[in-house]
């Protein structure tokens, strides 16, 4: 299956790093990599021993966007790009499928990321990236749209003007610029992000309840189209569920023993 | 009445300063405290002495979060912390009655705040910290949920993104930190913080309608859901009342005159 | 006619720059500078040789707001501001139409920008503000209320906590504080401050493709209240309509041969 080497899996200490690995292309993306990266992040909320998820690039890149090879064979009409023919799969990729995974999903941005790739980073629940890392929307000089779901995502994460202004202008930014501007949270030197994005990856998955985190990423994806009373009411409900439960009575214990927590896996759809 | 004592209230210069006073347990809240401070935050509402409200912690902390103590009572049975039993009122905390005051709330992060006591912070309208204090969402490494509104308000404050970095994480950040995220509106040395926050809540007192910001409170919240289009409509049939209000012509007046303006009190529900 | 000069226009390589032209008044608005205002931005939104605006002031400010004699004219009854009567216009002022305009808008704040004026700023895409330019929102110190929609976009642009902390204190903030805040994207020294703007301007106009932008700023104002999967799918049939059009053949086509793109103009309505 060779194929699947465009992803690689791996897993330590709780943590499932997943590789972007196309390495002399900057990891641009094709449709069998975008089914690939999809399989993954499903078998990874499954696997009741992977707590937290990082996912980055290969070699220098993080992501260079859509593989433009396949763009022009699209333009050109040697595929079918619509939808409608050969090969639907490319237009189906689904960069927000990071969002719904009941687990944390860690983006280690360790160089390039551009058009698509930074979709896909967007919708990881926090980023880290190198400093020198060059990253743009880059469609809007392409002759594109705001695509899969960015303009959704962008004005949430670094607020409406930062949003129109990289989207309109498709200007590149550096790791340093995009941390000042929100895009990702933390920032370091290259050749330290993966590390760092591991680092706390790990510490997620050994301190913080997984059943907590599921219900967080449901609660704030929720509550974003939320009026303030009824999302204060649901949190109600859902901590009403939560301090009967054994997560919270290994979070006190754990906490008056001075101790690290204990807390059961959680499997999504178990 | 000694429960009283574990909220104290003053009032100078138009300004309500409300201090958490349980210093020994770095303001710990308990269900007595959540409960006086709902009606001081009321009694400040209807008070035409008051103009700004001023909230901080005695002692070294600002507010840990929910008592310990209390909350190892309810994970052993203890009390009924399901609201169904012998006490309700810990459940029914409602930090975000904060932003329905008709009146300015001005957190002053003193120190340590943790859980809850964040939450309370984030439903005040601005927040001042000391440099050094200790910051955490807390509720993921007790085996919790994001409490209290917490997704609700902090992706609105902060964005999205650190939003989910903070409450999945559980991770501790200073004032400085808090302040560079977003999270704190002002950064001072520990000492100088309930001071700064009393001057700005003093200038609020002397130069700002309180018609005025009772009004914006509710435009702001309410325009959240609202599409633009409606936003404006309204904004348009509030100014149309406040140009023929005398607010209008004091503020005009005194402006011309170079003076101070003398606007009248603002009740709620008068 | 003597009246169109208030607001004067001029178009250069693609940037049609307005300039707002009372500067003894720091170019105070009038009904009739925002009808001419309104005017203009319509006539640079069907232009096919306008691919992007800028916005400025003559003299040494941006904008004071609305013009204070008028106001005065106002409350003591000389002009019926309630929009019933001789001059309805002024309260019909509506900033917030730049934010439907199908080409980017590009706000430069030379100096100061208050009320009205920063409502103004506040609906163009993108702001540039001198380092010493004085910002305030200054409605609540005259008995007003949140003006035109500054309540809808400043939470917006710089978040929740920063749109209270601005409009309930009516603070004067600088261009620099302004740029930390998120309420501005670019800093320059005053001189800069319009070469700047417009050579950012000039940049859209030469690489970034028409269509795509006025497709892309109807997303993000229209994706604020969507659900997340409706606005994927958006995204996803206007993809695909974007990749069989002849924007992303030439997008792909000049990256390619590495030569800047030749977009066709993107008229309004046509």
């Amino acid at each position: 299956m060779p194929d699947q080497d465009t992803v690689l899996w791996s897993c330590e200490d709780g943590v499932a790093t997943l590789t972007l690995n196309r390495p002399d292309s900057l990891n641009a993306l094709t449709p069998e990599m975008e089914e690939r990266w999809t399989e993954l992040l499903e078998r990874a909320a499954e696997d009741p021993d992977v707590r937290a998820i990082v996912v980055t690039g290969a070699g220098r890149g993080f992501c260079a966007g859509a593989d433009m090879n396949f763009m022009d064979d699209m333009t050109s009409g040697r595929i079918d790009a619509t939808g409608n023919g050969s090969d639907p799969t490319f237009v189906g990729a689904r960069p927000h499928v990071a969002a719904t995974i009941p687990k944390p999903v860690i983006a280690a941005i360790n160089g390039a990321c551009a058009g698509l790739g930074l979709v896909h980073a967007l919708f990881c629940d926090v980023r880290f990236a190198a400093d020198d890392a060059k990253i743009t929307t880059a469609f809007v000089r392409r002759g594109l749209i705001a695509e899969y779901g960015i303009s959704w995502v962008l004005p949430k994460v670094a607020g409406l003007s930062t949003a129109l202004d990289l989207l309109v202008s498709g200007r590149v930014i550096l790791g340093e610029e995009a941390h000042r501007l929100r895009l990702v949270d933390h920032v370091y030197p290259r050749e330290r992000v993966l590390e760092e994005a591991q680092r706390y990856a790990r510490e997620l998955a050994q301190f913080c309840a997984p059943r907590s985190i599921a219900t967080m990423k449901q609660q704030v994806y929720r509550d974003i189209l939320s009026e303030l009373e009824p999302a204060v009411q649901h949190a109600e409900e859902l901590m009403r569920e939560s301090i009967v439960g054994p997560d919270f009575a290994e979070g006190i214990q754990s906490y008056i023993e001075k101790r690290p927590p204990r807390f059961p896996a959680f499997v999504a759809g178990a």
